[in-house]
C-alpha cells in the first residue's frame, strides 16, 4: 500500500522523519507531499520548493526507493485540493493526517483517511523551530535530521529567515 | 555536480533512462524535472504528472539516493521558465540539453549547458511509442523499461491513448 | 428590467431570499452571482460553488424561469470584477447593494446602483448561521428556507463547518 | 436523478435542446454546464459565458424548475476537470456524452456514463451554425429555439461573428 | 486627448513608430500598450516584455512626456480585454486601431475607436523583420528606428530568434 | 547605469520623488517599477495600476527620457519575484532598497542592492497619506507633487479611499 503524507515541511524535521518512517513500516509505500510549493521567502514558508525537496530526500535516503517526494502548488481551492493532489503523485491508497481540514477534504473525495502517531508534537514543529533560528538559538539543529543542517547551511537559511522575520518588524 | 533532465517523459523510455544514467555517471547527481506535469488525457500528453513521477521512480530505483524526480508544470513564460524550475528543484549545476531553446532559455538565465549523446534517437522517442500504442503495435513494450510497462498497463495506457486520438478523429 | 444581486450565500438564507423576492417585484428579472464561488471547506465559505448554486435555485423555485443563478469565481482585482461578472452573467440593467466596496466599484464601472431593503439585519446573517452550526445550535434551520436545510443536511454542513471550525482551532 | 450535459453552446441550438428534453424526461433533472466559459469573441467561441446563460435559460424556460445552468472555466488540465465540474455544479448522478475524451476523464474520476441520441447531427451543429452566420445565410434561424434567436439579434450576434471571422483574415 | 495604441511591437519598428507620431500630433498623448507582455523567446514573440519597453521608451524618446509605455500581459478573455488594458494604463479617450477584433471588443466596451492610416504597411511588419533576421539578411536594420536596432543587437537578438526557429525546424 | 526603485505608490508621494531625483542623479536612468499593479479599491491599495502610472510618470515628468515606469503585477513566489521584475522591466545594474525582503531576494538572484536615503520617513509615507484622506484631512495635498494632486483629484480618490474604509468598518 501507498500512504500519503501532506505537510509543508518548512524545514522537514525530526518528527517528520519519525511519522515517515512510521508509515513506510506499516504501509510499505510513501509520497511525502510537499504543500504550499511555491511559498517561500517568507516567515512561515522560509525555503523554496526544491530546498525542501532536497531536505526531504536527504532525510529519507535509506528508504528513497520507496519514497516519492513530491512537491504540490496551492490551488486555494478545498473543493478541489485532493484531487490536484493526485493529479501529480503516484496514486494513493490511504491518507495519514491528524488535522480535521484535511481529513475532511480527502475524506469527501473518497480517501480512506487513518491517524498518524504524534512524535514529541510539543518539542518536533516548525513553528518551534523557525522561532529558534530567529532568535539566534542554535538548538534547532538538534530538531533536524544531520542532512537538513546541512541544506540549511548552505543556503544560510537561519541567516534568512532572521532578515524576513526582521523585514516584518519594521 | 548535480545535472538537470528536462522532458515530458510521456511515457519515460529507454531512451530517457540511457541519459540519466549517462548523467548519472559523468555528473554525480541528476534532477529529472517531469515538464507540463498539469497536462494530461491528450494524444501528446496522455499521462498525468503522477503517472509519470511513479514510471521515472521505478525506471531508475537503483540509483533512487541519486536522481531528484520533480514534477513541473508549465508557466507559459518562457522568459522566467529557468527560474521556475530552479524554484522547485534542488540546485544544479549544468543543465543537460539538445534542444534549442532549452540551451537559449537556461543560457541566458546564466546557467552552464552541455549536450546529452542521443541513444538511438530514432527509435526511442516519445512519439514514435504514443503512435505505436494508437496502432495496437504491442512493440512500444520494448521501448520502454519493464516497470514502465507496469504502471502504463495499470492505467490501461495504451486504451487511454487510442480512445483519446479517436476523440481528435471525430 | 434585470437587477444584479451578488453575495456569498454561505448558506442562502430567508434574508437572501426576501431580498430576491423584493427584487423580482421591482424589476422583474434578477440575476443571483454566487461570489467566491471557489472558495469551500472554510469557516467562513463551507460549502461548495455548486451546493450553493443548488440551495439557491431551490429556494426561488418559484421564480425559476425570472432568476439567473450564476457562481462567479474571485479574480482579486476589483477594478475588474464589475466586468468580469457581466461577462459571465445575463446583461444587467442594476446593480443592488447597500455595500460601499460594490457600489463604487459598480459606479466606477458606469452601473447604476440601488439600495436593498435589508430584513432583520441582525438576525438573517451568514456568520449568525455559521455560528449556530458551530456551536451546535439547531436555531439555524429557522434562518434559511426549508429546500436550503436539506441541501445542508445532505451534505452534514452543519458537522463539516464544526469540524473545520476545529481545525482552526488546533 | 440528475444528469450532466457538457457543452460550448457557441450557440444553444435545437439540437441542445432536443438532447435537454430526453435527459430530463429520462433522468428528472439536468445540470448543462456551459464550457469554456471565459472564451468569446473568437470565430469559434463567438458568445460571452453570460450570452450563453441566457439563451440556455431561455431556451429551456419550460424545465426551468428541473435545470440549472453553470457557466464553468476552462481549467487545461484534463485530470482535475472532471471535478472542477463537480466543484461548481449541484451534485451530479450520470454524465450523458458521446465524447471519448469526456467519457474517458469523467469515468476514470468515477462518473457513470451514458451515451446521449444524436438529433439529426449533421444538421444541428455549432460550426454549420456559426459557418451560416459568417456566410450572411439566414438559415441559422431555423436551428435555434426562437428566444436564441432573440438573445443572438440583441448583440447583433452574426455580425460580431462577421467582423471576428474577417480578423483571422486579414 | 490620450489614445490608445496596442502592438505586440515584436519589434517596435518604424511603421510603428511613423503610427505613434501621427496620433501624438492629432491626439496630444499616447498609451503605447505592449500586447502579450509575457511572451518570449518565441518565433513569433522573440523579445521579452522588458526589452520591448525598452525599445518602444528608446525610440519615442523625443515626445517622453507625452508618451506612456505600458507592457501589458495578456488574459486569455477577449470579453475582458478591454477593461484589463483600461486597468493598468492611464484613462484613454481613443483606441486606434484597424484590426476588426480590437475595434469589436474595445467599441462593445464603449471605446470610441478610429482607424489608423498604414504606413508601407507591405514593408513595415513584425513578420518580416522576423523573417529577415531568421534568414540572415541584414536589412532588417533599414526597418527599425536605430535605438532599437542598439536594444536589439545588445541581447543578440537576431541570433537568439534564428536559434529559436532552428527550435521549431527540429 | 540603471537602478530599480520598486514600491506600490498607494499614492506616489514626494518621498518617492526625492528618491527618485537621487537615483536619477546618482546612476543615470531610473526604472519604477509599480508593484501589485492590479490590486486596487482596497483601504491599502485604493489607486489602479493605470492611475498610478499616470501619478508617477507626472511627477517625474521633467526627466522622462531616463525614467522606465513599469506596472508589475504580484506573481506570490517571492522566489520568482525578481526574475519576474527583471522580465517586464528593461536590464537593471542596481537595485535600491532598504526592505530586507527586497534585498533578500533581489540578493540571491545576484543582483547587486544599494541603500536608499530616506526623506523625512516618518512624514512621507503612504499609510499616513491613506490615513488623512479618510480622516478627511487635507493637509495630504502638501505630501504629493501637483501633478499627483490633480491625478487623485480627477478621480475623487479621497472619497474613492473614505468610502472603501467605511465598507470594512461595517
Amino acid at each position: 500500500m501507498r500512504a500519503l503524507l501532506l505537510g509543508r515541511y518548512q524545514p522537514f524535521h525530526r518528527g517528520h522523519a519519525s511519522v515517515a518512517e512510521y508509515a513506510l513500516d506499516r504501509y510499505g509505500e510513501l509520497v511525502v507531499a510537499i504543500g504550499s510549493a511555491r511559498q517561500s521567502y517568507t516567515p512561515a514558508n522560509p525555503f523554496t520548493g526544491g530546498e525542501r525537496v532536497l531536505m526531504a530526500q536527504r532525510a529519507l535516503a535509506s528508504f528513497s526507493t520507496k519514497v516519492f517526494i513530491v512537491p504540490v502548488p496551492d490551488i486555494n481551492r478545498y473543493g478541489l485540493y485532493p484531487h490536484h493532489v493526485a493529479d501529480l503523485c503516484p496514486p494513493i491508497d490511504v491518507v495519514l493526517s491528524n488535522k480535521p481540514l484535511i481529513r475532511e477534504i480527502f475524506g469527501d473525495a473518497g480517501y480512506k483517511i487513518e491517524d498518524t502517531p504524534e512524535y514529541e508534537r510539543e518539542r518536533y514543529q516548525g513553528t518551534v523551530i523557525r522561532t529558534m533560528m530567529i532568535q539566534g538559538d542554535e538548538a534547532w539543529r538538534d530538531l533536524v535530521p544531520p542532512p537538513v543542517e546541512t541544506v540549511i547551511d548552505d543556503v544560510d537559511g537561519a541567516g534568512r529567515l532572521r532578515r524576513l522575520h526582521e523585514n516584518e518588524q519594521r
